[in-house]
């Protein structure tokens, strides 16, 4: 991570710790503050400062939308750890495993009113617009979980619906982020779409990126345990186009794995992993990944501003990013 | 109910059906449609349009802040509903019961997006004002959530105790939807703020009024199980008032029989009806619920307006409260 990340993160913090709506003493909080201080990128704000900081200096500006992404975003985390189940986030007990279902529900609540209490921090002529960006993503967060627990119920997806649903579940905040910034860092509206393109298509790259991880990553670099994804019968864009692919044999073996209970996890990760390589399937979902980078790129370059001026994107993007290549 | 009621209500349900959010054949959506048209009182929305008529004969610009609370209202329902374990709800299954809790938390969150959604829908003047009201009420709200949940493991609460919690979950919505009306209705702050006022007090008088036809009332006017909330130990109005009463031995039985399980219904609720009775808690109850109806009316009265002008809101506040008288 570059020293201009380091600092634009260190601002950001900053800014949580001396603007929030936290009631000291009030329970309902404690899920927050615990949310938040568990270790994170804090990747949606960067951007979102970074895009502002394209065409004014004055990156402050944009760090209330930076603090209603990061709310928003972490109220996501909580709900959805509800739904899936989850036990673990970024290598601690979710908030729904340490304060409980109900907690999880209300706080997570709070959170998504507290994002919208930090877009009225804006200044004036940027506050309706942002309301208007920031709600219209929020619905796609949504709509984007929504199929997505459609398609845990589903034995075959295609890999169009399933970079459709990562594009609004995991993609749209963060271009919002990149648009919010862009905005208020005084672009022109071309301009602001073109981040937002850019934004769409880094975001569906992580996600990419992130189930590629789950299988050929390591568990003390990314919080996760390995091949967590092939366990729980994840439709990871690698299951799901190794179904794809695979011929009436390999996809009845498959279908049968993911249909048992009880099973030794090494003995399925170990199938899953013999398929993945008979298929092709790592260098295939790098390949895609990759696609998605430059399409990423393309819109960046599109923006008519100095190079050096984008370098800073460009450069976090590609540390983001440099686990894939 | 008069007919200006029936025609406002008239007003607003077309207002919801014509512009709303919905993306027909998205299941996401399926919840929203199902918690709309459960039978519904419209009191916040009626409330909010009555405000808005006081100054405003054009009551239309007042709908999208109607919607907005009413979409609230409802979301924090389906959420409240999980966390309740509450399976009926306006005499029908409850979203968490008939979808599923998934469901329930995420179309509950749509729900409160949407919310935001149609405050946008406002004239521009008064957006931004609304956006504040009604960001500070939701605030309320999950923190009167809160308490309540943290009463059900208390003992003991103090009756003011109570008070406090029901004038964040139940009264800060009403108080908030009658504000935001009067502002767009043209209203001086000040006045803005009497209505306020008389929305807190009377929200409080409602919830007070639940608290008792919970145990006076009749199953199928009100949709509950009769004395349902002592059957579940709910620490209501007059739970908290009688436990105050109590002398020792009462209060021992009392503590008793909420530790039971495996009880007859019938028996437990006899119990609790004969020391209610002993102790005058349902005179005390109506008593402390005309106290804040009285309260309502006299913020009501400190409002410059000719008497004609606030008749309807009178009549509606007294329509809904005769119940208790």
């Amino acid at each position: 991570m570059s020293q201009l990340s380091f600092q634009l993160v260190k601002v950001f913090e900053n800014y949580l710790a001396k603007k929030n709506f936290i009631v000291p003493g009030n329970k309902l909080y404690l899920p927050i503050k615990y949310m938040l201080k568990l270790q994170a990128k804090r990747l949606r704000p960067l951007l979102c400062l970074m895009a502002c900081q394209l065409n004014d200096d004055n990156y402050n500006n944009a760090l209330p939308a930076a603090a209603a992404i990061e709310y928003f975003h972490n109220f996501t985390l909580m709900h959805d750890d509800i739904m899936d189940n989850a036990t673990l986030r970024r290598n601690e007990p979710t908030v729904s495993h340490k304060f409980g279902i109900n907690a999880a529900i209300l706080s997570g609540d709070l959170m998504m009113i507290n994002a919208y209490q930090y877009l009225e921090e804006l200044n004036i002529e940027h506050k309706l617009i942002c309301f208007n960006i920031f709600s219209k993503a929020a619905v796609e967060v949504c709509e984007g979980q929504q199929l997505d627990m459609e398609y845990e119920n589903k034995l075959l997806i295609s890999t169009s619906g399933y970079i459709k649903m990562i594009s609004m579940k995991t993609a749209a905040l963060i271009a919002c982020s990149l648009k919010m910034g862009a905005l208020i860092g005084g672009l022109p509206e071309k301009d602001c779409n073109n981040l937002f393109d850019f934004g769409k298509n880094l975001g569906i790259t992580f996600q990419l990126l992130d189930d590629i991880l789950d299988v050929y990553g390591n568990k003390e670099k990314f919080g996760k345990k390995h091949a967590g994804d092939i366990v729980q019968n994840k439709k990871t864009y690698l299951l799901i186009k190794a179904l794809e692919l695979a011929n009436e044999n390999q996809k009845e073996k498959m279908f049968d794995w993911m249909g048992k209970t009880g099973f030794v996890e090494a003995e399925k990760i170990g199938f899953f992993l013999d398929v993945y390589n008979q298929l092709n399937i790592e260098t295939l979902s790098r390949q895609k990944a990759k696609e998605y980078h430059q399409k990423a790129f393309e819109s960046l370059n599109k923006i008519d501003l100095p190079n050096e001026k984008k370098q800073p994107l460009k450069d976090y993007a590609n540390y983001l990013l440099n686990r894939i290549t």
